[in-house]
């Protein structure tokens, strides 16, 4: 039920699923139409997004400076500066996603990692669970280069951690780990399948 | 094209939309199939969320504990504790949401509001747009209890900033909110639409 043809989303287990309708199977998300029933008889009828979920990455030099990624998206109609991100194939162990990532996007590889948390980035309409990763003694790959996607066009550049408060337009995950970074914010305990570190 | 029957996603002036199609219309939110091609000539194929944008508020007592609000939410598969949040209607006001929810979620009104800072919740795939204020000089609505929708069960308590960091599951903006308290973290000068004040 989680293959790309179908990706799940069970409600919780004091929760009864009446009925459910594939709306949509895309790449990135499904769409599904739930109809529930709460513990206390209350139903619940709504369009929910299926999503595998995503790690993103506080790639943070010495300086405190930290990596950000500017490409075009066009659910924001706009070119963002972001931290590095990427989704998670299904199963896959989110710490390995996060190097691969950090890499693919940046040309960047880190010799220590630590997981910060976990957060539902919708949590009114998107089952997604975005994992935070503090990546530090960063060198770049040799031979370099940044092996992105086809159609992805992506430029790097170093920030301050005040900075990342002043981005325009601003995005919620790289706002979450300006929060990282300024305040500690973290560690939580790493959820299943969130491995903890190096 | 921002009526219920279909959310608009127009894309940047500099980007030409060269086929678009829609996959779903619900109630929350549209689904459409766009094909793109940026400036550099590089094409972008991919489904994309059309949302109309939603609000949420950090609501202080002078003490400084914050309102939350705790729900099933279907996407989750759980209870969440959230601070109160709401979508926007097509062309309305945030300031007037964010007055509308925080009354309607929480029985309470608030005599001080400030804009704090606006950010997409997941750029990736969704234009959700999400507008934060903070409310302050609390008071209970007389005659009190709360007139949430038909299919909602909402209970409300208050926690320290700190807290705010601790819950689990964790949701994006009540992180963010938490950044504003703990860093002060804004404001910024209001985006086109989200008034600035009481």
């Amino acid at each position: 039920m989680t293959t790309r043809a179908g990706r799940a989303l069970l409600p919780h287990p004091d929760v009864r699923l009446l009925e459910e309708r594939r709306l949509h199977s895309g790449v990135v998300f499904d769409v599904l139409h739930q109809r529930l029933q709460l513990p206390s008889g209350l139903e619940q009828s709504l369009d929910l997004i299926a999503h595998s979920g995503a790690v993103c990455v506080l790639a943070r030099r010495a300086d405190g400076r930290v990596l950000l990624v500017r490409q075009y998206r066009p659910a924001a109609s706009d070119w963002l500066e972001e931290i590095p991100a990427g989704r998670l194939e299904p199963g896959e162990d989110p710490l390995c996603a996060a190097r691969r990532e950090l890499e693919e996007e940046t040309g960047h590889r880190a010799a220590r990692w630590r997981y910060v948390r976990t957060f539902l980035v919708a949590p009114g309409f998107a089952s997604e669970r975005m994992h935070l990763f503090e990546a530090t003694e960063l060198t770049e790959v040799p031979g370099g280069g940044l092996a992105c996607d086809a159609d992805e066009e992506l430029a790097i550049r170093w920030a301050s951690p005040e900075e990342l408060l002043r981005l325009e337009p601003q995005d919620a995950k790289t706002l979450v780990a300006a929060l990282a970074c300024l305040q500690g914010g973290g560690p939580q305990a790493p959820p299943d399948g969130a491995s903890a570190a190096t």
